[in-house]
């Protein structure tokens, strides 16, 4: 044998016609055969098409249809059995249609290629899972909507470059993460329109050259829209690019959440606890209470990204049509999903489950917060003429800052800003901290809520 | 000076009240005085505002507004000076207004923070950004549509997995390629609906307490929102990472025509040569012509992705509102548009001017790339019942692979098949590489251009 | 109950006292259950520790290495039973030898911390798996260097730019490629002496308030050296960084040969020829052999980069010591090492097997290749003073390029500038194409090869 | 002109027989002028070689020598004017060496290209901008250890998962910051390895065909080995994207640090206060003083792994050689080198600087945090047999938790249990946090850093 004698030559391993370490390496069954459901519906339909072509008789029809059913129950059941050959889950279905049906199983490979199959598969799949994740996400955000309308009266410091800053609303804090969601949301949608589109009828690369309607196609498997052009159709994978990105997006988010939350359970701040269900306990130093959860939510922003970078990396630089690098396409999906639901649903469970400790939050409040404020109320008393900070800062010279309280430029309606209450409810333009600002943004939520369960 | 006692202690620098490299390192007006344009144009809204909330008056208004024109003249010109202490473009603009027009300057700050205003400049700044890009990217699209449409009747092998796969239309395989393009055109333009909100009258966290009236501003530098939390608005930079998600997506589509173009280049396929001026010739070596611009343009799919990876891994762990790491967000955005915007030009430069050799192209294609065509033809006949070619391939046991020519299988209208120019027209269904199917994409591609620049 | 009030008053998700989501995100133990052995390993040290520090007595100690022995065998023999509740490998290993040995068990962990063992374990691990990669690494090497030894004489072009530029051994290309490897090898070195440093003894982040002999651990394990500092040993992963990094780097190599190699495959170049074992085949079109592994071992460099950039993003930003974060490090150190594994040996075997088309290569000689020896030659003939090509090009001013053979500047030896084989043995110096100097190569690659295996 | 009708044709850009914009593209002068004095010292020790080749006589080398040096001055003085067409620094100087000595200067490229010559122009540089970094990391490194040794008993709480875990000493937090920071500068002497190796003398690809000395020209230039591949030696930028990573995994060292500084300069932990030099400081709010150094310092961990992500992005599926991509290396290694060389000196201005509040931070220590050590307590005196904590926790079941004080199971000595000053000194064991434990690593990090700077 060549290849045995090649070996022998350079001292390479020993390779005969198959080098099972390359049959593994190339096989996706392990990963793809979660694609199970999707690839039926894709045959399915497929079927359909063949015959309304005259490429199978409606009896065959049948016969691929009610296979592929019983091929359904079986994996429904958890019964299919994957055989040593099921290099990936088109193989194995296939495999198993001609083992139940015979003959006609051949037929339905007339004009489809693995490579409008793949990614017409993938575009099922990840179409539902993008519709999992929308209802997670907005599970979360109602949580957050609705537990900001209840402690709209909780005033605790805002924080700038993790300094105290100005007194603020907790609901208005909540409500800064849920409109960032909020965006995570649409940008899902957008990102749905561009996977919803059908690729099968593109062939291996330039087209069918039966008479298949991909229309109907379309209608069968209720894409929004076919795919313009045979090579694009088949190679291109920017709709997991795009996916993965938007899951380290999103993550990135919920990063900036974690990291709030992990600062406000320290002892030192003691804004809030979490529940025990998302954080371990410790009964020799009951203090110590490790937020677990918000560390795992904050480092899988890491992760998921780490799947949109390699997956650009692999596909930088490839000529265009399908080349086998795309396999990594599914893992990366696979793992994205699964994180950002479990993420998703976990930060549902953190934040509908912890709990705040207004006092000590509102004790965190100091007057020097206020010293803005009180600029402020003198620039709208006329007394001083303008109030300008230096840069990057809220400054203006006063010292000792609680004396101009005494001072006689002030009147005793200084009380309404020397009070935190009071004070914040002068930021009461859109997006501000005043209860009535505040409480806009929540219906401003509740009425966007609505819009997206329609 | 306990600075410099430190330092003497530990051996640490010498430093004293203030740290030079410190200061450079904090410094950002060497980059971010490109958004001169958009701080001024901010400003002069800001001090409408101003004036209808009775925080200035109309006098002291208009003088502000004829100091911005005068320094706006000033950048137009090349004259504005930037001075040490000018540490980023609006304390640069501030202190010049002072310079102009004395008191009224200070004013212009009433109830506006750095972290609104630097946000709102770079939305501004990214808006007409974006502007640009979609125009150099259309005229891109333009350009390869128009060629498609010329050239649409040579022939030449399409590839998969880089072997010679199927013969395809030339113009099929740069439509792949614009199809690509046009949906970064449609993101670019989701993308530019959620930079086009003015975050303007969030102050520094808690949101403005002036009447600020922020749907006067929207108008006036003709957002299309308001942002709906001022804690979001002053501490997302989600646009950004957007924006360079995008830019590294589109690259890698540039990547990927790039590296196609540079095969089809080389000597051993030489189906195209590059224009002198997009490549490097040799007066030595005739034949050898370096593509210097696909190269250039295959590489920086790199460098703009590594811009994004670069900005995701600062936001990544931050905690909420205003930190200075956000200082990141502007070399990435400018460097981001300028690579796109100038790959965009070039590669349009590359397309409009390279010539193909239809004759070598055509050569290229050898009667086995026909294998599947014969297949089908013999499936249509009903001669063989169905056509199942092992996964990852396109094959049916024939062998030698002509012998079905002189076989009494095929009828005389077998030379319809046998033949590269009517076998491409089989496969007329929508995508496919037929005449018809190229041409119907060159049509759908110039009814979605014109839609563009409506 | 608290928390299910929590949940309705918000609408999140109803959450008990635990949450089945949050455990499951937070076990490990599905995959960190392959550190079994490292595991087990660094317990028995640990026991023999306690045992000198007098905390557990020689039977107790004794009771501990013959449970631990049955464990080991469990696992080897693939009966070890993971329990719900063992939510890590330590966990479950512990359980198991507090259900073989009873009491003494909940011994072992006196003055040990999840925190200094996990990262023990992980060393370990990781130390095994660098070896086998290495030894995966020789070996590719040796075939390389080999192979290269035995076609010593096959010319071909090299190209730059993708362009043929000058004539050179094919041997010298292998080289080119084992060069880079062999550097990898060296890193990897480097890396193993940073891996292999014993935390055991740092307990949770102060140390061990116990006299645990650390040195007498470090020789039980083997181990060059203990660590500095009990912070800094629990808290930081660098050496998986490194060699996440190092797997990225090790595999952008092999992508750069594989790209050579699938390029010199197309049938337009048809310089070589894969095995079968490592390319898919096609009946129907004899010529179309798809370099599948080739486009395989190209993917695999984006994948583990992923990895690496993912895990770097989950270290950015993190505060000292332990961070559940940490948690990322596991996954993505197993799937560097399955991937690299597999891809070194899986390239062995192309390398190994791939048959070469000597007259093709050769052929592909043109003699505008030679015309910078020809311009070398006038210069060393004193004919013309100096020559000076533009920059970026190999350039003289002849016009038409083999004008200069019937020239009078010629003499009759310039037969051995006007022949391939001749040509290239000018290139004598270090490092250059001649034979002398690809035969130096090889040799220095064998007595670098054998250094390493001493 | 048929670019210019090229154009016409398909509506591309109007491009003559160059294009404005990919000339600007293409040309590198810009940011590689800062290796003039590499280039310099590179050419100056080719001529040498070249005379030795007798390719020069010695009064043309002598005129090449001089000439240089003439440049060297204008550089050195800021006058060299770069003129267009000057694309690169390389042309840039040969350009001026024509200008200044005539006719010899075009001998100088005899044998050389720009391939070797620009990577030996980037070794140079780079081995110059290690070894700064490195005396940057020491003196960091110096100031921590000698901080770390004056302050040796100041006790507070260390952190795990951001909560108290156990009390230990500030400057065993010190050096676990240092520690990490003395192995990257051992990594970086590893790569300096790497880099210090000659690649001159091979040509653009097959290496040289006259006599150049090659270990002439590496002692010459100071390199410690000489390349052995012409191939690999023109094409790889390994030594690059390492110098990456290295200052990727550096600062995300210090990023680290800077984020439990940040929290320490928390006003809730109060732990530390920044010098002014290094936060900006309010007038108005005397409390609030934002560490922008210390965002900074974390965000620039970012920066630096985007340029890593970025090359390396650019390196994949790239084929072998030098390919134009490359050409991205140099804007990659100055930006990296600028902002660890600017991360270092203010990092080690910080940590001179800054002032503790060891009161605060002793008050920061609590009884709980002592549990470990009590339950230790009765492990020695026999009272319980063993302490075993659950999973990622230090506990054992007593509540209340101080219960034990007035147990009979304690004796008096429990008081030294019962005191954090001598409850840490229990951790003596090598790397606790024990005051001789401590000193120890103080001592240990100075002996290391004397033997770096022999």
């Amino acid at each position: 044998m060549a290849s045995a004698d090649g070996s022998k030559l350079w001292g390479g391993r020993f390779v005969g016609d198959t080098d099972p370490i390359m049959e593994k390496f190339n096989a996706s069954i392990a990963y793809d055969k979660r694609m199970w459901d999707a690839d039926i519906r894709g045959s399915k339909a497929y079927a359909k098409a063949l015959e309304k072509a005259k490429l199978v008789t409606a009896e065959e029809k049948d016969y691929i249809l009610h296979g592929m059913d019983q091929i359904h129950d079986e994996w429904a059941k958890g019964v299919f059995e994957v055989k040593p050959g099921d290099e990936d889950i088109h193989t194995a279905n296939e495999r198993r249609l001609k083992e139940l049906i015979g003959e006609p199983a051949g037929k339905l490979h007339t004009g489809r290629s693995r490579n409008d199959q793949v990614v017409t598969d993938m575009r099922l799949w990840l179409r539902d899972a993008i519709s999992i994740l929308k209802g997670n996400a907005l599970q979360l955000i109602t949580t957050m909507v609705e537990r900001a309308a209840v402690e709209i009266d909780v005033l605790f410091p805002g924080y700038t470059h993790m300094q105290r800053a100005q007194p603020i609303r907790w609901s208005h804090w909540i409500l800064s993460h849920a409109v960032a969601l909020s965006r995570d949301v649409e940008q899902l949608q957008e990102i749905n329109r561009r996977v919803n589109v059908l690729p099968l009828g593109s062939g291996a690369i330039a087209g069918t050259p039966f008479n298949i309607d991909r229309e109907m196609l379309r209608q069968e498997l209720a894409f929004d829209d076919i795919s313009i052009n045979s090579m694009d159709a088949t190679g291109q994978r920017d709709f997991i690019a795009e996916f993965l990105f938007w899951a380290s997006l999103c993550l990135t988010h919920l990063s900036k959440m974690a990291e709030d939350l992990m600062l406000y359970s320290t002892k030192e701040f003691s804004f809030l606890t979490l529940s025990d269900a998302y954080s371990t306990g410790s009964s020799l130093m009951p203090q110590k209470k490790n937020a677990d959860s918000l560390e795992l939510i904050r480092s899988k922003a890491g992760r998921v990204f780490g799947r949109c970078a390699g997956f650009l990396m692999t596909l930088k630089g490839l000529p265009s049509t399908y080349n086998k690098d795309l396999q990594e396409d599914k893992e990366a999906m696979f793992d994205c999903f699964d994180t950002v639901h479990a993420v998703l649903q976990v930060t549902t469970g953190v934040v509908s489950t912890l709990k705040i400790n207004p006092s000590v939050m509102e004790a965190a409040l100091s007057p020097d917060m206020l010293a803005t404020d009180l600029a402020y109320y003198l620039v709208r008393k006329g007394v001083i003429t303008h109030f300008c900070p230096p840069p990057h800062s809220l400054s203006f010279p006063l010292d000792p800052p609680l004396a101009p309280l005494s001072s006689p430029l002030f009147s005793s309606d200084v009380s309404a800003v020397w009070d935190y209450s009071s004070s914040v409810e002068q930021y009461s333009a859109p997006g501000g901290t005043a209860k009535s600002s505040v409480a806009a943004q929540v219906e401003h939520m509740r009425t966007w809520l609505k819009k997206q369960v329609q």
